[in-house]
């Protein structure tokens, strides 16, 4: 049995992963973030203890546990470099685990493990596999040869923040235009607004929050405006899709996030539009599937990273 | 001493390359594309005679030939999968030239060739390389491990084909907005002639025909509708360049093709450009660097893929 501990800026949850890649049980706790890092770290270790117990296990059962954290990670060394989320600096968290679990600890960052997740289970053992969260902002993350790609500072794959339209939408980057701006839910969101504000008849108007969901629903009851918002917000989607088709020419590319839950409605228009967007044709599109694991993928990614 | 061919639409250029990767010598033939691909593997075997012959060898010193190809290749098998450019479909270029030289011959595509050279020479050995040419369109190449990286079926690294302005200029390939359709010297002219066409009175209107060249010397003497060209221009370039920085996170980027022949002047403004349109700013940026090796990139590299 492993253990993978997905960190992040409100809660750390841990959970039980079994060698075929099933998670068993899931804890968590609040992350506590303006905190010393040895506070959280002895949390981590206390949430360890206890899906030990729980489970009916010893702690000798426990063969390895990996952590997701946000930020870019010095993976051979178990660093947290830089984390603006969490404002981390050169954090050891590895190091700091070990002293209550001298078993082997490996840290990766968070979206990575997610990648990595989805991979062990919908990656059908690919040597060139790319998942993306469509979230509050793009994640991405790149398996190449059954091993996370990390660049060689480990702050590769910032896919989300690939220019999609230059100059476009302001970015919490800093930059404009971003793809992350125009394929979030942070996005579709603005862009259910902007079409709200343009057709106050539109099923969309009724909705008493905008959420990422508001446009496909108006879309599937066939509120034109509706429609349009989507159709345009998986262009967007499809464009950077393909863009990472042109780059890393995938066999299997697996769609996760928020957004992600409308199933066949988002994936069968999004194949036609990135068939029409990749550069060689010749090969036909990899594998596009829609994620599985949901909000477990760090959790198992971490365990086997 | 092994030798490289790049098969070009026009000539195939073949060298001899010694084992410092220095171009000892270099001679081309005209390809006669429309000829069946026995005919000019036949050339290409005549052509390495030739070089064996003029330089005092034996058959028996060459130790490997390597060929870069237009086109998608099977790298495993020496297979040119499809080349719109020779109007090719499988053809089997290292069988047939293992007809005449019976030693380790492999293919490549063209551009992972020369990014491979400049690799060799210009990498500083590291893991994690990235090379672009600013030519007519904009080729990219990725070196992972010291290996030429070419995705699941060999039709990776068409970063010249992720968006920079989606929905922006017509693009050969089908898509409007591509990053080469801005920041290839085709995009440049076009950037070039558009600002002549507004400012009549530039210098750039002296121009007799107007090149790649023709904004950066008007900006070179000081021309202001040269200078906004010029700066315009390279921030196409520099969004582009940190979009693959954001990806790979590569130690070293080298920057060829027409418009590297500017030297510092691209540079310098460049650097200050990336710098503020990459994602991680905690690292600082790869060594970016111009290429050196020119045309021969492609025959270099090609000798040791």
């Amino acid at each position: 049995m492993n253990i993978g501990i997905d960190l992040g800026g409100t809660n750390i949850a841990a959970g039980l992963v079994d060698d075929n890649y099933k998670l068993v049980d899931k804890i968590s706790t609040p992350t506590g973030r303006e905190r010393h890092y040895s506070e959280i770290v002895k949390d981590m270790a206390k949430l360890c203890d206890e899906l030990v117990e729980k489970n009916g296990l010893k702690k000798e059962d426990i063969k390895k546990i990996g952590i997701g954290s946000p930020g870019t990670i010095d993976c051979k060394n178990g660093v947290v470099v830089y984390s603006n989320n969490i404002r981390w600096d050169n954090v050891p968290l590895a190091d700091e685990l070990k002293k209550y679990y001298n078993i082997p600890i490996s840290v990766a960052n968070d979206a990575n493990a997610a990648a990595f997740g989805e991979y062990l289970v919908n990656g059908e053992g690919s040597d060139n596999f790319v998942a993306i969260t469509l979230g509050t902002g793009v994640g991405s993350g790149y398996i190449f040869k059954q091993q996370v790609f990390t660049g060689s500072n480990g702050a590769a794959m910032e896919a989300g923040h690939i220019p999609l339209i230059f100059g476009g939408v302001q970015c919490t980057c800093g930059n404009e235009g971003c793809w992350e701006t125009y394929a979030s839910v942070t996005g579709l969101i603005r862009q259910t607004k902007e079409a709200i504000a343009k057709h106050p008849d539109s099923v969309m108007a009724k909705a008493e929050k905008v959420s990422g969901k508001t446009a496909f629903a108006a879309a599937k009851e066939g509120d034109e405006a509706g429609l349009k918002v989507v159709d345009t917000y998986i262009d967007y989607v499809a464009a950077g899709v393909a863009a990472l088709i042109n780059i890393f020419a995938p066999e299997v590319f697996v769609i996760g996030g928020g957004i992600s839950n409308e199933g066949d409605y988002l994936l069968n228009p999004l194949k036609e539009k990135v068939k029409k967007y990749t550069y060689c044709k010749a090969f036909g599109l990899p594998k596009i599937k829609i994620a599985t694991l949901k909000n477990d993928a760090g959790i198992i990614g971490a365990a086997f990273i």
